[in-house]
């Protein structure tokens, strides 16, 4: 029966992301629930379990395989789908375990940052006490590899997704705009001039990749620098920054 | 000489926030630059105390006073000032000691994050080397207290000022907004219909108070728990996430 469910938010793949508490929550777990194989992104499972053996947790690792997304689904249903699917089998990876104690879930950078596992944990039935432990974000990573404060003196951001910047273009009045889960480069079709790019993949990680500049004088070389990487590591996580003038 | 410096995020109050990256960055600087008194915020001395001694660290502790901003200059006339004159004395208190080696600043959640230490060593001459360790943010701390997802499924947050949202009101076409440096609670002047709030002081600190429900309902509790624990605690920092229906 699963009681006490925590989401450690575990950093952008550096072990030194990781906090005291989350260190701490590893080794108070009973079991942590870990995707099988997932989506081909090896070298994330690994870091994954090189976190876990080196925290010296003795919790037993419940292996479960995510879903596929159906792609003729409209965006948000499937999604919702996804979710849905996510939770059951959650449910019955630990159904055959005998659990007794908290069950953890690591997750990449913060569990409260364009990430769902919050959002899935709510569809438990009985519902468990939900911890969140919060990690090292994608966006923080990114501002302290370019040492660059996130906004401008008493200035706003905007933090949005590549669709939404694709969908909707620059937002309106925003002078810094943070994107996240852009796998195409929507940068290159924005028509706003004078602005400033800074842009990482990989952070935190031993492959980890910076660039900034002029989007119009960079965005070419970012392209590139990308389609490059993806193909040499089979995949790519990357954020970018934005501000005018 | 000063020809490295590093910005070491320590999170909001909570030693468990305090990453492994951190924690090491700790032990290998030569000096720690401390504010002395500070603004009376003693509580938040302590913790950066605590913190520095529990790291094991032998690095020489010198202290530095913040300068008083002058009220009668213009906001970021006023905050340029005094970002010049801190620059000025964590130089002019580096003087006297022989430093070889590191030297750190603890900052409160993360250096990048309405913060503005990284601004301050822009100014030092000549211009150190700068590191920047991310650290916990209070919105992290917010979220995960909560339990609340940041963004809404595909959504796009905004984060701003108390300062911000009492001059220009609600972001055009905001769904999700974050407010930070809000000491007037400018969540009670906006006339947006059907906003939820979740509020939190002291995150991650023993002292942490959360609230959360619609502005209509909860607002006058917020403020006096506020006004309450401001006058038991000598100060308070608070922040709070605002969103649409």
């Amino acid at each position: 029966m699963l009681e006490d469910l925590w989401l450690i938010g575990i950093g952008t793949g550096s072990p030194g992301h990781l906090t005291a508490e989350g260190a701490q929550a590893l080794r108070d777990v009973a079991v942590i629930l870990v995707p099988h194989k997932g989506d081909d992104k090896t070298d994330l499972a690994e870091i994954r379990h090189r976190m876990i053996a080196a925290s010296g947790t003795t919790a037993q690792v419940i292996k479960f395989d995510y879903p596929v997304r159906d792609p003729a689904q409209p965006y948000l249903d499937r999604v919702d789908a996804w979710h849905d699917e996510i939770a059951l089998r959650w449910q019955a990876a630990l159904a055959d375990a005998k659990v007794s104690g908290p069950v953890a879930v690591l997750v990449w950078g913060d569990p409260s940052l364009y990430d769902s596992t919050i959002r899935i944990a709510a569809r438990l039935v009985p519902q468990p006490s939900v911890r969140v432990v919060p990690g090292i974000s994608a966006i923080q990573a990114l501002t302290a590899a370019h040492v660059l404060p996130l906004n401008t003196i008493n200035g706003a951001v905007v933090i949005t997704t590549g669709r939404r910047l694709r969908e909707a273009g620059w937002p309106y009045g925003a002078e810094t705009v943070v994107v996240m889960l852009d796998g195409m480069c929507s940068f290159q079709h924005l028509t706003t001039d004078g602005l400033t790019i800074w842009w990482g993949a990989f952070l935190g990680m031993e492959e980890q990749l910076l660039d900034h500049g002029r989007v119009q004088d960079v965005a070419e070389r970012i392209i590139s620098a990308r389609q490059l990487a993806r193909k040499e590591h089979g995949w790519i996580m990357d954020i970018y920054i934005l501000r005018k003038g």
